[in-house]
Formats: structure tokens, sequence, C-alpha cells
């Protein structure tokens, strides 16, 4: 008996886009491509795989993505920095997650939920990633790894203020990398 | 690429059972059993399917069950406890609804998620719907229905006060039953 009525779900919502891509983009915009486009290829796109995540959808240099657990998309956005981190490329993302009861219509996604996703994206340090309080509520004692205290945010449009928690990988210091295991894969950019 | 990984997902669970049902049962054995089969015939297991929910488990006076949405499982939670109270019988029944990121194994689902559902159920008024934190975050203009803060609770075997909020239906003053339109139905105890 599935009526008219709107369908919703829970949902962890995944917000990523490129650090000054539109600078990236004015000084090279082929290498920018072809860069943007190999860490899709060799690393995003088989990680929100790996975790269970849908592509809701990709503007140029971002991309949303839908999970249906919390976890999974955290594990995928520390993964996906880790793996960024390791590359040691210029390219370096921001990445928000967020939960939210949100509505879905052909495919897409709307609600408070989306749009708070796309607010922590904008919030998060150059290769980390910002999490809401309510994510943070769902992963206590399943994730390893440090969130830093953002305190509350206004964010943009959004009418009460949104407590953040901030991660980011372990970065090389720039003396020692020489000294570290390389990536199997070999550097792109 | 799905792995050996860990089935999770984001789910609103609802946990219900009968207030003072083994003291209805010592008093009538036959006529509790009854009482509660018509209600979930007649009122429960219609309100789950119109509002998604899929049964997880039901015990001798309790039921728990999963839905995609906190804004559905609130919807249904918050029609059961108004039809009950339009049945006028002496079933009364406690509702939880809680959100979590829950383990899924052979249709059965586990986590903190669904422990704290159940404490909620447990602190829940007869005939009233007591809710987390968390769940309030999801509906937040989208139910019609004040909640009042019940305040931070200890809830047993969790290891954190966990806010609550509780609702109840708005009941008939006693003085004033036969002056109310009576539900179409026929009340069956």
């Amino acid at each position: 008996m599935t009526t008219n009525r709107v369908e919703r779900r829970l949902a962890a919502i995944l917000a990523a886009d490129v650090v000054g891509y539109s600078r990236m983009v004015a000084l090279d915009e082929a290498g920018a491509l072809a860069a943007l486009r190999a860490a899709r290829a060799e690393l995003l796109d088989p990680a929100f795989t790996e975790h269970g995540g849908r592509i809701v959808k990709t503007t140029g240099d971002g991309v949303l993505v839908e999970f249906p657990s919390a976890v999974d998309a955290l594990r995928c956005a520390m993964a996906i920095q880790t793996g960024m981190a390791a590359r040691k490329g210029d390219l370096k993302l921001r990445i928000g997650v967020n939960v939210g009861d949100v509505v879905i219509e052909g495919g897409d996604i709307f609600g408070d939920g989306v749009n708070i996703a796309a607010r922590l994206e904008g919030v998060a340090e150059p290769g980390g990633v910002a999490i809401s309080d309510a994510v943070r509520e769902y992963i206590a004692g399943r994730i390893d790894g440090e969130f830093r205290d953002g305190g509350p945010r206004e964010l943009k449009n959004i009418d009460r203020p949104i407590n953040i928690w901030l991660w980011s990988p372990e970065r090389p210091r720039p003396s020692s990398v020489a000294a570290l295991p390389l990536p199997n894969k070999p550097s792109i950019v």
C-alpha cells in the first residue's frame, strides 16, 4: 500500500570537491582535467563502490554521493583523503559528510541533510574531512581516527548552528618524504 | 565489489510494547491475547505497512520495526497512539523511536541504535511516544505535534545520557467523552 506519499530515507551524504579548481584550470586546463579524471578513476570511484556509495550527481569538480551507512560513508571519505595524501599531487579535496532523512525524486536527493553536507565540505580543511555532530553520534567507537572539535558553526542557508568535527590524514613531513614507504601506484601528477 | 564487510545501514527503529501486559494476562489471559491480536491486525500492522516499516521481530507483547525514514517511523508511531486512544480499550502501548547505523544479519538488526530504541520505549508514557535527540533533529519542521523535553536520561546499558522528547495524543477528558465524535471502527475491548 504505497500511496502518493513522498519517498524518504535516512542516508549518509558525502560531498567532495577540489580546492582551488578554477585557479588550477586557469593555469593549466588540460593538466587539471587529467589530474581530476585520474583521481576519479583510480581512487574516488573505486572507493565509492567499495563502501556501498551511489553517485547522485557530479558537477565540474564536485561529486555528491549517497551511502546507506554513516560509518561506511566516513570510512570512504577517510580512505579517499588518505589516498590523495599518498598521491602527493597538487590536487586537494575537501570532503563533507552528513546524515539526513532525505527525499528521493528521480534518483536525486533533497533536503536539509544534503545542504548541510555541501556546507560541511566548504568548511573542511584542504585534504581533510568535516562531519556534523549527527554523524559523530553514529560512528562512536566504530572509526579509527581523531576528530578535532570545530565548534558550532553558522552555515550558509542553514537556520541553526551545526557542531562540526574535523579530520585530516597524517601528513608526511617534507623533510622525511624520501624515507617514507612510497605507495605502490605511481603518482600521476 | 561487495567483500566480506559487515552490512550496515541507517535506519529508524520503532520499539513498542504493551503497558502492564503480564498483569492483564494474569487477570484475563484470553481477553488480553484477543485485544492484542485485534490491535495488531486492525491498527499496528496496517500502520507499519503504510509507513514503509518492516517488522524485524515480535515478542509476546512487543514488536521491533525498522523504517527507512525517521519521519515515516515517527508518523507511524503517532498514528498508532492516536488510533489506540480512539479505541478507548484497556490496552495501552509505549513506543520508542530512535535512529541508528545498524548492522544487519539474517534479517535481524543490531547495535546501539536498537538498544536505545528499546530503552526509549521503556521511558515513554503509557499511550505515548518517546524519541531521542537524534530523531528530533530529522523531523524538525516535518511533523505536526508538540514534543515535551524529557531532559537527559541515563538509560540502562547505554554509556551516555540520551536527551529524550515525549509526545502523547490529545486525550479526551473523561467528562466530555460522550460529546466527542466516535471513531468509525467499533471498539473491540
